[in-house]
């Protein structure tokens, strides 16, 4: 179709404050991970919906972490993890995952890998990967990890979030 | 829980191959987006489902983008582009930007930003950014975006990906 220029209403575009741009993104639906690492003091994971595929080959993804994260330093430490895809139903884990001063291993069923990091059960899939760069972005940091095992596990529906929600994917959410 | 030592079934690590690699982000769940830029050449655009928030204090986004993308080339070299974030109902409009040897905006109602680029009509938001950086990843480039302005649309009910199918997220995909 032909383009129309569009007439902005309103102020001169004054950049976006972290609240605008918050808003757009809590509209913007996206899986959900728990990235599970060893540490010298334990396990520690944390909830992530930012988990994207950048590169099929090599394998290479990404995910941010804020830099107010209790994980970050663990992620600074680490050479390597393990990204687990959460399914329908584990809502609790990724809740739990996500909060503060609770022990987030304590309610999951998890495992631990030959090479030491930890891995959940009843997830969609999960991939151990090698950390290849900390990319630092604002307040929050780009990491990017090289697969270099992955796993599919006994379901293939994943758990989505949006709007602070947890969602279920099937055939009734379908479109056309 | 107490962990158990996993059981690794099977031949031992031999890295992820591309095929392993897109079938677990298969089933991993995104919003979609279609970023459009302005080019000598007239109005370019393509569908992203790896668009994720970086940073909220600045406002930064990412995105990554295959070598072997169309539009690799539109992207290094623009200063500028916008993120549309797809509203459900918009599924034609995701897979008009995804094919090739197409003019994609020709059935697709549009309109010009003062500052050039292309804005699509009826997203839940779109994003007006400066690139900031292009890292090279593997095959493909991390593109960040610093976000100058953003306006949410009508809607807020998103388009979601997964499993090559587009679905609506709402009261009844909604868990407990």
């Amino acid at each position: 179709m032909e383009p129309t220029t569009l007439t902005l209403v309103g102020a001169p575009p004054q950049g976006v404050s972290a609240e605008e741009f918050k808003a757009v993104f809590r509209h913007h639906p996206a899986g959900v991970a728990v990235v599970t690492l060893r540490t010298p003091d334990g396990p520690v994971g944390f909830t992530a919906t930012s988990v994207i595929s950048v590169s099929a080959d090599p394998p290479i993804l990404a995910f941010s972490l804020a830099a107010s994260s209790s994980s970050r330093p663990a992620v600074e430490g680490a050479e390597s993890l393990v990204v687990n895809f959460l399914a329908a139903g584990q809502q609790d884990v990724a809740a739990r995952f996500a909060r503060r001063g609770v022990d987030r291993f304590a309610t999951t069923t998890w495992a631990t890998l030959p090479t030491g990091e930890p891995v959940l059960a009843g997830t969609t899939a999960w991939v151990r990967g090698l950390v290849e760069e900390r990319v630092p972005v604002g307040d929050s940091m780009l990491v990017t990890v090289r697969a270099v095992r992955a796993d599919r596990g006994g379901t293939d529906r994943p758990l989505t979030y949006v709007d602070r929600s947890y969602h279920r994917l099937d055939e009734h959410s379908r479109l056309g």
